[in-house]
């Protein structure tokens, strides 16, 4: 298993519509989430940042991550959210939300 | 159980400091955080924001705090944590660590 924890900002305004849907997240869009591999998955806000936190479980990250990317119902959500999110400017290449470095853990 | 995510930002330069004593965590200091019940405790850093997530399994969160923060070892390890630290201004009264708000679940 690894963990992930990431970040990305909102755009202004737009809280209250994202929590909204995320209370009532798409049944296709989670099972999806499921399927590739994601649990233990909390996204957590305070001042415009959103922070996410994940366990990964299973063998294949990148395609996993491949197949959520092609998957029509996740991608009319992404098309959604996107609007909503205001990405890092220091995000890698290829990145949205951006991957945070690990500092510590205990079981 | 109750899951929490945290922020809080760290001084600059400090980075590789934070990251050596917690690659080290002191046995005394990590003994303390299992006996008040928190569990999969993670601390993630991007651009000088620290994001810590943790489980809390107990039934008395305010009560372990409170017996965390009478810990003499623990004590001296937040005497040189905290330094390095820069808590939010929008943190709420008595918060160190500004609590998040869960916008999302999903195990």
């Amino acid at each position: 298993m690894k963990r992930f924890g990431q970040v990305i900002q909102l755009q202004s305004g737009v809280l209250e519509s994202y929590k909204q849907y995320h209370a009532v997240i798409w049944p296709e869009v989670a099972a999806k989430i499921t399927e590739c591999n994601i649990r233990n998955y909390s996204i957590y806000h305070k001042d415009g940042y959103l922070f996410a936190y994940f366990e990964y479980h299973g063998a294949n990250f990148a395609g996993d991550m491949a197949k959520m990317a092609e998957d029509p119902r996740t991608l009319e959500w992404w098309a959604i959210m996107k609007p909503m999110q205001a990405p890092l400017d220091t995000r890698l290449p290829g990145e949205w939300w951006a991957d945070m470095e690990e500092c510590f853990h205990q079981d």
